[in-house]
């Protein structure tokens, strides 16, 4: 079997017909949906990108691995999907974006060179890369463009796209009178992207992942990791008039939760973002391109799944459908993510298994929380790996998929660090006190925040739409108290014994007379003779 | 400068006549002490050899860099004191023990060689090593020797010692009757060993660590690493009969610490070493060695001291003198170590530094809270490098050697991992739950027990010799609560961003936007036009 592991970027949880949306319809990923299960409460680990794909990658939470916040390198070493998988047989391949960050630093110091196989898994966050490409692209001294090279802009120029950068000028902008009208701005966000629909990141992705399914041989794992619909937020026709303002539904919020925010929750609100997300216009221009992009997503996924099954991969292809995090668009006076409302940590995932041990699933939802670091234990057992538990802290999903009820976690857990962003400093912050922990079970979300301020709590039950900050109103310790409880057995996690296994260490119990360490011995005849053997006897001459 | 930094193993912090030990006279260790600053309250972070000491080699918790208990391995890449040294330019080298276990399969999968340079410091935990050898040694094809060479077991058989294990059948034996008497069996702790006293183990790696010196060229850091006054209990003359049962201090115990122990506790109290040490007569003849192997190790202290200063090396060498934990002897009904009470991981901590912002502190002694990890951050000051505190846990010392008075921590953190002993199988424990966590402050000191078991606390100030556990009392619950919180605060640390340093964070904050990454425009005037030049313009042709 293979493993066809698909990520989009910043899609809602809600944001598909399967998980009801009522303008947008999504008709190929509900159609594997309705082949697979699909998970209504899976949280991933940070609602920012490079935290939540690292997490991702390595089974483990963002305090566990380092990589805490975007474009912070991941420790040299450190185990991957791609390490994991490798040791079954199976390959571990990349399409698309990672927001990997190589640690220079620590390749450096030993040895690795960049463009050996191990000096590129180290870089590449232990994919083999097909295609690796993040997305957004700068020119000049400061960007990413001059840094790396871009297979995408690579394709443009290929196609004829002129100028230095196109995917700045064209996949990323209309154009309006000659000019660029680029979509950094959201004011462009109803103009149809000045590019062919077929050229557009989506569908050129989409064609390289078939490209490489096409060459591949033996088990593989492919992370066919789409950077839409993240913003900027512009889409080519004719889905960039697919909705409109009519099709967008009202913001989740209210005026209270203005009043008395949480010092992190009110930076957020404030800031550049913030303030345009709760402007109507930024509104009704961008949800309409979001939808968009998702629904030139699910077209996508159509033309995929039909090649998929025209070639008869639909048989022994495992496909995965989720996203890294969600898009605030709004709710709560916030845009994009970055806090741990439902919009922007819960994500949509979708798993379709073709062997008939998930027959009995099929079509079925699965309200238990699962977490994104449950993906790479799942592939580690169909790919018939054993299970390492001592690196890995997910757990694997085949349970649901055979219809089983294990017994299963109480609580999801995710984290965020702010320490890059001006926030930090306004609330007077060093780094590492700017660091924020959610735990959520199926009544309640709570969170924690470093540096002396206060935690936030949501009634998930009695207020679905995460209003009512109950931990500013001092009425619910108990909870609070419960909750504290939890995140402190988390925080004593065991999370780097990752040289042993369990059974490698009960294995040692009670071993070390045989190796020859006799403790608390007063006198030889109280231990086995065979153990003594080599400290009795004549003194060699 | 260079840096003497000398570890001796499983030496008892009041086992010196400086810290009052009312027989053992250890006139050269405190004669350093005289000249540097003596710490009273030095605690380990695991009464373990390889736990310990792998703390003191990173300058991290244990369950920070995963090596929870002898024998795990250090993950390969792990940054070490040799690593951070080595960045000023001041090498780092190994004479003696380190208990160091390579991580091989994370080596392998780095193709690191490991008879390569960077091979050799991932093996040998960052040191480059002049002599590596851990002491005990056993034939066959489960013991440690033939799996690793000894260098002391070469020097034996150059001196003419006969037999496969000269270390064996004469440094940690006597004779009697023509037979060996074993060190291993400690009714003969009271002979002496079968060696000539030059020959045996603390003169010959003192010989070593002057070998190294004499050709030593450049700031070094030498990490001159005692296995004794470790068990095997055994000495030779005339060291073994300098003291004897006259001079064994009473056991600090009471009848009332087996009633209603708490079930690590008394699991150790019942396992084969604490049944052991228990009994008069296993003290009365281990006590009387230790102190043997203590009064040997000072008077090597002196010779080397002595040549240091006839070599003028004292002028130019910050020597420090500590140990990896302590030893119950018999304390508490244990034996050994393995759990936090004083005598076992409270260590002697003694620094001396030629320079003269130390003048002001010779002689002094020191009563705040200072943990193994310290040392590493003091020696990266003293060697003039950039603090690290993203990877290195512990604090710079050196404040108190200048006579400063830092703002400094409130509590000590130490940890243990049990989970290869087999009293985690008897108290019913998976691997990881099988932990202990210790909080000390200048007042209390704390455990706590993963698997669902309650705390411990003692009151340091009302009762010293830790006789009391208060927490089986139920009277404590604000102290035991404020402890529970300090818990939670360490378990929460950032202890694995280890690729960035808080400058390197600081200077991130606001920069995307000249990275070519807008977030928040709606249209091209709300930010400064320079950093939207690249997506204004005419559409390129």
């Amino acid at each position: 079997m293979n493993i066809l592991y698909i990520m989009f970027d910043q899609l809602r949880f809600d944001y598909l017909s399967c998980a009801g949306h009522p303008h947008l319809h999504t008709p190929h990923i509900d159609g594997l949906a309705a082949k697979g299960v699909r998970f209504t409460r899976a949280y991933v680990q940070s609602p920012t990108c490079g935290s939540s794909r690292m997490s991702s990658y390595t089974g483990r939470y963002p305090s566990s691995h380092g990589v805490q916040f975007n474009s912070y390198p991941l420790r040299v070493g450190e185990w991957t999907m791609g390490d994991h998988l490798r040791k079954t047989g199976m390959g571990c391949h990349l399409i698309g974006k990672t927001h990997m960050v190589a640690d220079a630093e620590g390749m450096q110091r030993l040895g690795l060179a960049p463009d050996s196989v191990i000096g590129v898994r180290q870089s590449e966050c232990g994919f083999d890369p097909w295609v690796r490409d993040d997305g957004l692209w700068a020119e000049g001294p400061d960007g990413f463009y001059d840094q790396k090279r871009s297979p995408y802009n690579d394709y443009l120029r290929q196609q004829g796209y002129p100028g230095g950068n196109p995917w700045n000028d064209f996949a990323n902008a209309g154009a309006e009178d000659g000019d660029i009208a680029s979509g950094w701005f959201m004011v462009n966000a109803d103009k149809p992207a000045n590019i062919a629909e077929a050229d557009s990141e989506t569908p050129w992705l989409t064609s390289r992942a078939m490209d490489f399914i096409e060459q591949a041989e033996g088990p593989w794992c492919a992370h066919l990791s789409y950077i839409k619909p993240h913003w900027p937020y512009i889409v080519p026709a004719p889905y960039h008039d697919l909705y409109g303002p009519e099709h967008v539904l009202p913001a989740v919020r209210s005026a209270a939760e203005r009043e008395d925010a949480h010092p992190v929750f009110k930076g957020m609100m404030n800031n550049r973002i913030g303030q345009a997300f709760s402007r109507d216009e930024v509104r009704q221009k961008v949800i309409p391109a979001y939808m968009g992009l998702i629904k030139q997503a699910d077209d996508q996924m159509g033309r995929l799944f039909a090649w998929l099954e025209e070639t008869g991969r639909m048989r022994d292809t495992m496909i995965v459908i989720t996203s890294d995090h969600g898009d605030y668009l709004g709710d709560h006076w916030l845009g994009e993510k970055n806090l741990f409302h439902e919009p922007s940590i819960k994500v949509p995932l979708i798993i379709y298994d073709p062997r008939s041990l998930a027959d009995a699933t099929r079509g079925t939802v699965c309200d238990e929380l699962v977490e994104a670091i449950d993906l790479l234990p799942t592939f580690l057992e169909a790919a018939g790996g054993e299970p390492a538990p001592h690196i890995l802290e997910g757990r694997s999903l085949m349970p649901f998929l055979r219809g089983e009820t294990p017994d299963w976690r109480g609580y999801a857990v995710a984290e965020f660090d702010y320490s890059t962003m001006p926030l930090c400093s306004s609330l007077g912050l060093e780094p590492r006190d700017a660091r924020l922990f959610m735990i959520a079970d199926k009544r309640w979300k709570f969170m924690h925040a470093e540096g002396g301020m206060r935690p936030m709590l949501f009634d998930l039950e009695n207020d679905p739409d995460e209003l009512v900050d109950l931990a500013a109103r001092q009425t619910h310790q108990e909870v609070i108290d419960l909750m504290y409880g939890r995140l402190l057995d988390w925080g004593l996690r065991m999370s780097q014994r990752i040289t042993l296994s369990d059974q490698q260490i009960k294995a040692r119990r009670g071993k070390s007379g045989r190796r020859g360490i006799l403790l608390g011995v007063y006198e030889a005849e109280e231990v086995e003779p065979e153990l003594t053997a080599k400290c009795r006897g004549p003194v060699p001459q």
